[in-house]
């Protein structure tokens, strides 16, 4: 169940690096490499910093092939993802809802202090999108006035420290924190909830 | 004492990030990434290649709260900071004086070439602007031809190496060559000294 | 005769990226620091993911030299070098065979995936150059539409598990795998070969 929401994350990712190389006329092999940034760089910036290496994906060769496959169909089907926005939007969200979680864990399990955790848990949901919009010479959307995203993880990673204190069990912990995240970020899309503010004073 | 400094040194690397994300209208949470990665993205760079991880900054909380509090106070009081920005230089500059010791004596604990320690030494006290200034989409300043920086660290790095070769002890040794890059960098800016031109003949 | 190869590419790499950073007016430390970047960045990020640290470059001060002696000449003969430019060329595209060849045997030697393995080495020979334009504020020219490059590196690791696979000697294997990355690059250069147009219903 995990693994194959995982799976749906990474594709929803790939996918959004298509798009996003896509409207910068990037040729084959730069959209392949922007799908796959956006799919582990999140996860490998999270490694790299904790020192698991060889980083994930490089042990497990199914994201390569899962990465490659969805990023063909969405080169050969592009003018027909408009149809898929929805879907894409919600695979986007059930992503972060479980890549913050993923970081979590693995901060927990390095022994480091809750804040950080949760700032692991947010990298890797959102690093990789970061990425892509470095290697396309953009400001990265996440640090844009924007619906709330980032924060959604955040908010995820707290869930999972102050739920984890209460008598409940793990796995009650681990879902109920991924939909912290899930449907904070979706009432953000659908009310457009943004960061307050902080440039009002300049007109 | 080196403690305190490197606390001042973390407060003015953060307070210069906030700033810059500001001229780039980031919201709330790029503000933030972008003070932190201004503060440690020298030294997690450093513990990277040296492979020293979990990274300097989370294994030690203090940095993420400091970094937290100061822009918070930041964003706060932007208006205000035109007259810090004298103790804001300072503060700067004493970082860059320490971290570049610091980044050296991480060098030499892991037995590198004293280039290569003195190249880790700048780094630490310099890839968080890189850094900083990468993710604001603009080609980093210290690239750029301005008044020195970087190589105020080289040269205290190289002095930390000369004056190690002479009979002195480790304490001074420290103190002149953090010494050699704090007033270097004061003098640079105090007389606009940059490196020399090498675009004359362009025009 | 594989160090002199490889210090070849060095050479070329660092003239590179000092020729890059001079249409971008930086100063002496950014040019240094890009012509740096440049011939490293690729080994270094291969490194990092594997998890080989200290990084090579770090271990073996040579290249160092050979960075800083190859930028000096560059910026001194800089109005000469275009009677360098097919030599140039010509170590560029030496150096890449060579680079994807050990950032292949790096992933062997590390028990990763064929797939994996050819990843690495392409980064190791590509990733330099993507680094040196996103420090000089471009979309990494290998992901626009040009004559084709990192692909020239992935058939060159193709066959080097192709090769692999029948009965022939080890070295035979490394150098016609080597030529098969230069060869295809100086063809797709000499008859301006890129990847088919992606592009061509939007006119």
């Amino acid at each position: 169940m995990l693994y194959t929401i995982d799976i749906l994350g990474t594709i929803a990712f790939a996918i959004s690096g298509v798009l996003v190389a896509f409207d910068k006329r990037m040729d084959l092999f730069g959209i392949l490499i922007i799908a796959f940034v956006t799919s582990v760089g999140g996860g490998t910036l999270r490694d790299l910093l904790i020192g698991n290496t060889p980083v994930g994906w490089m042990k497990d060769i199914t994201y390569t092939y899962v990465i490659i496959v969805s990023a063909i169909f969405a080169i050969l089907f592009r003018s027909k993802l408009d149809y898929l926005r929805t879907s894409l939007l919600l695979f986007d969200t059930i992503g972060i809802g479980l890549y913050t979680l993923i970081g979590v864990e693995k901060g927990v399990n390095a022994d480091l202090h809750p804040i950080i955790c949760i700032a692991l848990g947010t990298m890797t949901a959102c690093f990789g999108g970061v990425l892509r919009d470095i290697l396309c010479n953009e400001i990265p959307v996440i640090f844009r006035r924007e619906t709330i995203y980032a924060t959604a993880c955040i908010l995820g990673g707290i869930s999972y420290f102050l739920l984890g204190g209460l008598p409940i069990e793990k796995n009650m912990v681990f879902v109920i924190s991924g939909l912290v995240t899930i449907v904070i970020r979706l009432l953000a899309v659908r009310f457009k909830i943004a960061l307050p503010n902080i440039y009002r004073d300049r007109g």
